[in-house]
């Protein structure tokens, strides 16, 4: 199935030649030979390129009628007679390049549109485009080549660097961003965090909100995620860092780069992750702990304390992921034994 | 407590017999008596229907002061001495229906708002609003007879079929909506699913998401909810799926006719849902699953396994509901034993 | 790290006796020295002042350089030589006053931005603020000293108290505000519940929700979290609530006053809570239970039956935290007994 031309770009035919240069890739095939876009292996037809990336469709890579096929070199000989093989180390990764070669990003059409309220103090960058309807407050600053979508809304005195693409509907204060970052629709950066201090009747004060939130460059930040600014102090997500949608970073939370949270992952403030970390969907982890470079956190896991680098816990609370699914285990066995009559109290 | 009006339109009083013939119900009472409005058994008066759909309420069926009550068959005699039974075999559904011919749905105000930001490419069916504030891209279609809310964006390309009716603040790329589909405000469709390869030096390049996504006829999504859009291929959900506020149905999910999804579910990326499937309030599935058509998945469950259909879950990782809490029940058992001292490590 | 002047009001220098009398507290420091802002104790300089709460942070109170420290009675010893005690019963509470005095909220900039639009049968109290992009319903009427921010929608008949927050994209409809209410950015309030009967042909025909929200004085929603208006009756959520981001409030759900509701918290239909019951990240309620006041339910908590007073809660199904816990421990130690090869099923 293409790429459907009313909501992608086609950039196509592109040649091997090109391809093999975009994914940093080799091939034994025509180098002039010709593509126009890319399929899965059971959709893909002789003009498109496909990919394998798991060997649990080696049954589809035999039987495609992709023209070519991104691979690692030990599954070159499993590719059906007449498909061009494309070796590379990262498949997925030369594939990904691939697909952008055919298909790039569109470009941001520079220049304001004149339904949009952008304050007069406001700095906009060299090729920025500033969609209909979006806001843009006193003293912020917007790097070149920018995409600020419709209905946007960017902050009084928000920072933004090259090339950040701020989609619809999303909403920026008390932030400083970096290179190339993206906020998905309805992403909310900056809001006050939550944090309030009970009275002797029963009210509560809240307590000023008086940090930023820090974005590194290329941080991209999911859609109806949101983002709450530091109470003293920034909180801050590393280069690179990727968070998917409804994920809630509270104040102070702090990321090492190349992190990656999963859907509907919360993390609660002042908790702080080394680099790497990956948090799979409906992760919680409550507040001003540690967790190590690359831990891995299954879904649903509730982290209640530190986590030691490299570690892969699973469960609420959670733990080591072996010793969890021994527990998992040693239960059923327990409830089997229960339901057979032989009830361990008895 | 009646339908405030400064919120609702009030479309009564309407006739016994204008009840029966909307609701498909029978009543032993006078087709030309008038009712006002709707109301709970405890708080309706003698010009308000009210109903019964479960045996718990009763005694307040038994002390109600309506009017008219709608109820099956089997309850009529409990209803107390004046007040009108009105008998159907689904009385949640029939009693649905008077509501809607008291209070119906507010039908669009055709024409667009002059701040509204409409491409001039775009096509927009005859009697189709569109609200304050609303934006429409090149090329989309809208339907007739649809309501697009203030606020709401309706991608370039993107289009929906008759009577949609899109909320403040919902927005729309990269899909196709049949008819009378429905998003609440802020839910978020069609944008870039969570996909990318590492490079060998630690960072992420963006995999392109070149899918769609559908939604059939009738499908509602409820407010902050997010639906990606495939990343090869499309997300699909199917006719008259109901899905809550704050969901997330990652890219490649396809659901079948009539699932419900409750609040904060979330489903992981290529995971297909057969028709009628039940997810309560905070599920979680991970990726690439088949559920089963009619499974039925409790609370809080975790997913991580296929289902069969018609299969009721519960817990993480998911178990069939009478063995998870039959694991409870042994769990509790073990725990009183420790407590009374005779701890089984002994 | 002082506030940055970007972002937030400067109101200093202030005097210990204004800052004394914002907090109600004493010290023996003298009142016409002044200070410029606040700072963590580890940050803090010696025209600044900080805060110690908790004994944890012992340490950074005896190397602090801050000017003055606000604490309890008990730990002025331990105040380092120079710098003044500020004393107060409760420290936290004293310290939210004080730097609320050095960086006060912005008051609204009164008047109605020109690309706002606000019906002209709505009514705008004296001294509020409504912001680029604004949509104010027919109707509508908004107290005095209110900020509708950018984007925000007030729907037609809504009501505001004065002195409310609406943030950038907040959206209300079908519903009441008492005084001081604030909306974070995106929350949506008074949208239609999730409520639908099914037909005998496996569609689904929605219930009419004809009922409000009811937000009472002080009562603030996070970010992006979703309060659904009542399908018959009312949704209440009592004086003085906070509710953090990403939380999904259900139809007729009702709070008393001084609930505290942390992040992605999902509450189902017709729950009803006490006064001050506090809910930590991720907990679940199922629906119609009856939670008691002052009950604590601890993080990704499963309720599915009602709660006593002041009861503390963990798990799913939620146990009372010390059963909780025991059953945690017991199964770590039978998991353990299986790994030493004495397998409890030999």
């Amino acid at each position: 199935m293409a790429a459907d031309p009313r909501f992608f770009l086609q950039a196509g035919p592109q040649s091997l030649a090109a391809l093999l240069d975009a994914a940093g890739a080799s091939s034994p095939g025509d180098p002039a030979r010709r593509f126009v876009g890319v399929a899965r292996l059971q959709d893909a037809t002789e003009d498109q390129v496909s990919f394998l990336d798991n060997r649990r469709y080696l049954d589809a890579l035999t039987s495609t009628r992709a023209g070519a096929v991104v691979l690692a070199e030990a599954f070159v000989a499993q590719a059906p007679p007449g498909c061009v093989p494309i070796v590379a180390k990262a498949p997925y990764l030369a594939f990904a390049r691939i697909a952008a070669l055919f298909h790039p990003a569109p470009a941001p059409l520079p220049g304001i549109h004149p339904s949009a309220v952008v304050d007069p103090s406001a700095r906009i960058g060299e090729g920025t485009e500033i969609a209909p309807l979006a806001v843009v407050g006193a003293g912020a600053e917007i790097g070149p080549r920018c995409l600020i979508g419709p209905h946007a809304v960017i902050g009084p005195g928000v920072m933004l660097g090259e090339g950040c693409r701020i989609h619809a509907h999303a909403s920026v204060s008390h932030a400083l961003l970096g290179r190339a970052v993206v906020l998905h629709p309805g992403a909310r950066i900056g809001q006050e965090g939550f944090g309030f201090a009970p009275t002797p009747d029963g009210r509560y004060v809240t307590m000023p909100q008086l940090g930023r939130v820090i974005l590194e460059d290329g941080v991209e930040i999911g859609a109806n995620a949101c983002v709450d600014r530091g109470s003293q102090g920034d909180t801050v997500i590393g280069a690179g860092t990727r968070v998917d949608n409804l994920v809630q970073l509270a104040h102070n939370v702090r990321t090492g780069r190349g992190c990656v949270l999963a859907s509907q992952v919360g993390i609660s403030g002042s908790t702080t992750l080394g680099e790497f970390v990956q948090a799979a969907g409906q992760v919680g982890m409550t507040g001003h702990l540690v967790i190590g470079r690359g831990a891995r956190i299954g879904a649903q896991a509730g982290v209640i304390n530190d986590v030691s680098p490299g570690v892969e816990l699973f469960g609420t609370p959670a733990l080591p992921v072996k010793e969890a699914f021994r527990q998992v285990a040693v239960l059923k066995r327990m409830s089997a034994r229960s339901r057979g009559g032989k009830g361990e109290g008895g």
